[in-house]
Parts: structure tokens; C-alpha cells; sequence
């Protein structure tokens, strides 16, 4: 079972599994655990490892491959639970036009001496200001 | 200051605050951090104590009284934090068709002896099942 140092490690193997479509990896990020819960924008919302395992399992083998930003990271963190909010600019190579920015709340938990994934909630947001453009970047993920 | 004994006292204050458009008691719930965010639902981000209840009290000047029901709670908790996921059901009294569900994660964290809100992230999803009518609905709020 893979283990993460903090939260923030987690965060970084979501977004990279995301990024390469590794079901594995993503799913070596989350809890295994009957109440972690994952909410894509505008989905309902799945509860449960193999609940959540088979939505990840079905948007990956569509084979998108994506480009993944993340920003403006808001941290809040206890001894054995943490909150990250970012903001997702997600783009499908090939296509021109990036897809709506994302506001996500991730919920991480630690035990057995790592840190897991417990709650994705992503939803689309207008209302998010576009990233700068490429040079200014932060960009957390390559 | 208003204090909390549990993650769901804080729970249930706040969405009495919003049936009542209450911005004082909405504002109690709240922890007063430069942290706190709030995310209503196609909004953008509102970061800080101040930016939130700015928010709410734009909301609630409309003066529009609602009716609310929240049901399929899912808590998570640890010493210090608590997530909650909710399925929410809002209604404007006068309108015959209720809003969209929205699907809500709550954060809560304990401090000074009590617990306060941290994050609110609410979105609109057509894919959460429509509460059961109301003679058999598991009603939390009246």
C-alpha cells in the first residue's frame, strides 16, 4: 500500500494519476474506505472505494488525454484531517479550447501513517479567473 | 461567542440561519478566520470571514424566504475537523418548482471549546435523487 508523507503529497499523486488517466495511481490515493466520496462536476455524488473506483475507471478509458493545472491552493490542517481548496484549469489535448475552470474541496485523512484521500468534490465554476498565461504560471503539476 | 458542542450543532445552526435568512445567527456559525471559504452554488471562491458574510448578506437582503431540507448525511470526523457531505433541497415559499438539489460539503473544525464552520462548497447537481414526498421525508430542518 503506498503511502504519503502529508496531504499535499496525496494531492500531488491525485492530479498526476488524473494526468496520466492511471486508475491504479489514483486509486493507491484514496482511502479504503465505505465512506470516501468524489463528486465530478456536475455528477452525483459516488460514496464508497468501488463506487468511486468505477466512475475513475470509466472516465479513463475514454483515453483523454489531459492537461492538469492546479492554483490557488487554500490549506486547513489538523492533526488527522485536512482541507484543500484549488482551483483545476483542465484541458483534453488536442482541443483548443480548455474546459471550464474547476473549484475543488479535497479531504484528506491520515492513518496507518499516511495521508488518503477521503472526499473529491469538484464543481464548474465560471467564476474563476483563467490562469496567466504560461510563462507566469505556478504551475504545481508537469 | 456563540459556541458549538458538535460538528452537527454547528450543522443544523447554519441552515436554520439560512431558512431564516438570519445574517447574525448565519455569521455565528462561522469561524472568524481569514480562512473560512465559501463556494454557493456557480459561484466563485469567497475567502475570509469578511468576503463570506458579505455574500450571505446580499443573499438574504433579497429577502426571499426558503424552505430547506437536508437529508443523506455523510460525516466523517476526526479530533479537530469534520466533514460533512449533504444533499440539499431548497425551496422559495411562493414557487410552486424547488430550486435544483445541491450538493454540499461542510467543514468544521473545533476551537476554543467549540465547533465552528470552515468551508461551505455547494453545487447544483440534476443527478441527486429528489427527496421522498413529504409524509415519509426524513425532515431535519422545520
Amino acid at each position: 500500500m503506498k503511502l504519503f508523507a502529508s496531504p499535499q503529497d496525496c494531492e500531488t499523486a491525485f492530479y498526476e494519476a488524473l494526468e496520466k488517466s492511471d486508475l491504479e495511481a489514483m486509486m493507491a490515493v484514496w482511502a479504503d474506505d465505505e465512506e470516501v466520496m468524489c463528486i465530478h462536476p456536475g455528477g452525483a455524488r459516488l460514496v464508497g472505494h468501488a463506487a468511486v473506483r468505477e466512475a475513475w475507471r470509466r472516465l479513463f478509458e475514454g483515453g483523454a488525454r489531459l492537461t492538469v493545472h492546479v492554483g490557488q491552493i487554500v490549506a486547513m490542517q489538523s492533526m488527522m484531517m485536512a482541507t484543500h481548496s484549488v482551483h483545476e484549469f483542465i484541458a483534453v489535448r488536442g482541443e483548443a479550447r480548455p474546459a471550464a475552470p474547476v473549484i475543488a474541496t479535497n479531504v484528506y485523512v491520515r492513518s496507518g501513517g499516511g495521508w488518503k484521500m477521503v472526499l473529491h468534490h469538484g464543481s464548474p465554476s465560471a467564476r474563476v479567473e483563467a490562469p496567466p498565461p504560461p510563462e507566469g504560471r505556478p504551475k504545481v503539476l508537469h
